[in-house]
């Protein structure tokens, strides 16, 4: 009872403790129904979920939000390495199809079961239970989210928290292990952002209404000039809904916590006052430690930092996200790190801390440069590559549409899912000209907004030798307002990439790879190319199936900043039939 | 120029001229973009529709319409009795399937092109193209939407006008045809309206906030308290979107009018202010001519009144259209009438004509009387019949949701259409069992709020057979509320019905089949149920297929207020593989 006379105010001290209690009984209970529903055996972790339309609050405002089992973000699935997943997913959407992607899974031997429509399935159907099933074959924090459409933007995500084997230990201690996931908020629908990116009547979806931690924000309902302020259905800052995120701690122990961001837009920096963060993971790889104030993530990442609770334990503090890269209005998100047995809902004395400038790209780049492989635990890369694509991103008016464009080819998604089309030989369902491997390198000013007046939209994919090593360079430039190049995080399904370094303006084909960090390149599946620069990458192209790689910014892609690499097809094993249904795999029969 | 003289006021006469030629000519333009498309021969009429979300304004108010070729209402097919359409329907949704029934088509022989999702087909995925294919084998007044969800409130509809063929004269004389279809207008989105209607949180989806006329509403946009009514982005009163339709006439001529209903949930009264209307065609059968000054329309009906601008040629009349049957707060629906040369915009000197008072059920139960197939040329019904359903229509609560039931059963839709497991004998898809051919006639008053604690919901269709004579009786009742008992128009796909009767209170079985008119019952294939009332209506089940009867209310439909007829499944051809793709039909090759 002597801690809890810290925070006696009017309430006695049996409704405090009452309300203590019973916040941690919440907490524990929370913790319980995060567990399988039903587990067979120790290595298959069997889930079943539904996905369908809700309202929610997650922000205070109440909108449709697309839950996965009635929450938002949904389960969290929780396993070790070597294990089988199982997600029988069933589509309660009323019109709409979904497909759930498994962000940083490889799905080595299972290309079927990447969940990105268009490329490795049709999309499931209202009333269907599709049946994933991979295995997990690394530690590591990974995500899950829908890959259809700007679905993910509806609320359809979680994380996967994939532990070592019994009996093996990371290489850095901590006493407890949590996960939360950033995101930005958009009070439109999806299909309202995604009618106005695809409109000739152009409309941008412009800045998010709110920053979620953990699904929880703050949306300051007053500001509203439409709909009234004064309409508590619409705008209620007092529901339960959207008090912020509780991360509870128990003072003198360190935590790993796991931070990703599944941002629609948004480049963050999360912060927690008054505590450090010691990097130590990214992606599923160990990064050799270093110390951060702001942890600066971008959409795709996963981080594990770890934090010693070793401040003043009578107070709470104060966690924080705000947007970096764009000059936003967008209010930071807020969650309080609770000093157990503070009062949850104990306000910190201090300010909310603020977050850096968003306009200073130099620590951004700092902190990319500084992710290296932890000592003697890094995959050492290839030497030399087989093939350099470079891949210019630019901002492109194709047909009167606004685009997104990879060497001034912008991609549109065929009916056909590539795998299937690959894989039946079905020639005739995408472009099979290739994109090019290069721009003009010499003539191409990317300090300039550019006409690009040869751009154009295809399905074309790059086809890739089977086991050769491949490196890509993406090359970053002026977007079509003046002065303005933006961040681009970058993500690649079916591989990890090692990063081979970072530069600013254009990338010099006989230079810089003369300086690429050949020895502790941390190896990810999402990298940030920051605004004029470029990035260099390189993987082995030896996961038989078809991979998207694309912008993870939810817009960007959908306005075809993607590409699609081809490897090993005929390596790829019977699909399962599941994952046919549409364009020409209607009807077909899988010999 | 004399006549334009009568309406000069500050605008020089140049300017006025300028200005009805104009309109005048956006008229002819607009007449010549409905031909079809391509027209291969002469008796196939081929349309090629895109439906894709569009940003509209259709009542001043701004949302995400469901287009066709860009517009809603969509094109108006035209055609004569024999001609074949053919309309290739690509989906340009994003993650959303779409499906068009082809309401009061037959579908005699092409029972798989009814375009009922469910019943007939699987939706028609994102990035397809599908191509319905049926005969128009009757002249006049038919109808398209969307059947899928709740999506023809999205926009999604359209006019079919059947002319005879070449040489064949109506049993009416008239000048000119001209079609419109009334609507009523909601601007939450179809998902926020059917996520409310099948959540347990129940949300009913209220009186529409306007009626269109063609496509064409007035909101008005100061009574928004949310959004802010200063936004024009959001609803602007001066759109040209929302300018009142205008129906231009030449004096002294004779106009059939055809008018047609797909409100979502409102029954309607409409009226030409000064103008009687003689009613002479209902849902594609002549009728013996009547005269009405205000016309009572279900959704799902289409009448053809024919009118003579007799009036006043110096002078514009109101066209009005409101709500009867709810006691609703929605503005009636206005356009003009609009004598030629007067100016269009030139607003009636009168005040805008009331409708007819919303609770007065009689003379809407004594039209129902009055319609009668016109002497010599009605199809005279089987004097008797095989079998007598009666379906008793109440609204329940079923596992904690809000359902509409008939006999207790509410209807679920399989995942596998109906067409396709009877076809391929999946007996697993759907429910077995049969829902009843009745209720407790002795026991169930039907003017009190019931229980129905053994409602239930169901898959199970009513299997007739072929060849036989069918009578139903739609059993109105108390709904879940004290003192209310609602209309619902009930829509027989596939068939035409004869009305043979209407009553007030509980249906004798005894008694009343002795007042049926077997003398010169109409055919429809749309008839309300009145507060209270009964229905009786006959048909031959003599067309092979899967058939939805239901109500034509969209929640209600949506709701389960609907059941599913068989008759005649061996006799059904090869179906086409084009309705494949979901469900147990994923897969499945056609023998």
């Amino acid at each position: 009872m002597a801690m809890l006379e810290l925070f006696q105010s009017s309430r006695s001290k049996y409704s405090v403790l009452k309300s203590v209690l019973g916040f941690y009984l919440i907490v524990v209970l929370a913790i319980i129904t995060e567990v399988p529903t039903v587990v067979e055996g120790a290595r298959i972790r069997h889930y079943k979920w539904e996905v369908k339309y809700e309202y929610k609050s997650p922000d205070c405002f109440k909108k449709l939000v697309i839950t996965n089992n009635g929450r938002s973000p949904g389960p969290t699935i929780l396993a070790q390495q070597g294990d089988t997943i199982i997600v029988e997913l069933k589509n309660s959407l009323i019109t709409e199809n979904v497909a759930i992607h498994w962000h940083g899974i490889r799905q080595i031997g299972s290309p079927w079961f990447d969940g990105t429509e268009g490329v490795t399935q049709c999309p499931i159907q209202p009333g269907e239970t599709f049946k994933y099933q991979f295995v997990v074959d690394r530690p590591g924090t990974y995500l899950y989210h829908a890959h259809y459409g700007m679905q993910r933007d509806a609320g359809l995500y979680g994380s996967i928290r994939v532990a070592l084997p019994d009996g093996q230990l990371e290489p850095f201690a901590y006493d407890y292990d949590r996960s939360i996931i950033l995101n930005d908020w958009y009070h439109k629908s999806t299909h309202e952002l995604s009618t106005g990116l695809s409109s000739k009547n152009f409309t941008w979806v412009g800045e998010p209404q709110s920053l979620l931690i953990q699904g929880k924000g703050k949306f300051n309902c007053s500001s509203l000039s439409s709909p009234s302020p004064s309409d508590p259905n619409v705008c209620n800052p007092s529901n339960p809904e959207c008090s912020p995120y509780l991360l509870t701690v128990i003072p003198g122990k360190t935590y790993r916590l796991r931070v990703s961001s599944l941002t629609s837009l948004s480049a963050l920096s999360f912060q927690i006052e008054g505590h450090n963060m010691t990097v130590v993971e990214a992606d599923g790889h160990y990064v050799e430690p270093f110390v951060v104030k702001n942890l600066f993530i971008y959409s795709g990442e996963t981080y594990s930092v770890l934090i010693k609770t070793d401040q003043n334990p009578t107070r709470n503090y104060w966690i924080q996200t705000s947007i970096v890269s764009r000059p936003s209005n967008t209010t930071p998100g807020v969650a309080i790190l609770n000093y157990y047995p503070n009062h949850p809902k104990r306000t910190p004395p201090t300010a909310l801390p603020q977050g850096p400038k968003w306009d200073d790209v130099d620590p951004r780049v700092a902190q990319s440069l500084s992710i290296k492989a932890r000592k003697g635990l890094g995959r050492a890369p290839p030497q030399t590559s087989d093939r350099v694509i470079v891949m210019l991103n630019t901002q492109n008016e194709v047909d009167g549409f606004r685009r997104w464009s990879i060497n001034n080819v912008s991609l549109n998604h065929p009916k056909t899912p590539y795998l299937i089309s690959l894989k039946h030989n079905l020639t005739d369902q995408f472009d099979q000209n290739p994109p090019p491997d290069g721009y003009d390198f010499a003539k191409y000013d990317i300090y300039v907004k550019q006409n690009n007046s040869n751009a154009t939209t295809s399905s074309g994919i790059y086809r890739l030798k089977f086991n050769t090593t491949v490196d890509i360079i993406l090359q970053n430039a002026n977007t079509m307002n003046p002065n303005n190049s933006e961040t681009h995080p970058w993500h690649l399904h079916g591989h990890d990439f090692w990063v081979l370094g970072y530069g600013l303006g254009k990338f010099d084909i006989y230079k810089d790879p003369k300086k690429y960090n050949l020895v502790d390149p941390i190896e990810k599946n999402t990298v940030p190319v920051h605004p004029y620069g470029w990035t260099a990458l390189r993987f082995v192209a030896d996961n038989p199936g078809a991979w998207a790689f694309h912008c993870h910014i939810e817009s960007h892609f959908y306005m075809g900043m993607g590409v699609v690499f081809e490897e090993g097809i005929e390596r790829v094993g019977r699909l399962p039939s599941s994952i046919l249904g549409c364009g020409a795999s209607k009807g077909l029969r899988v010999p």
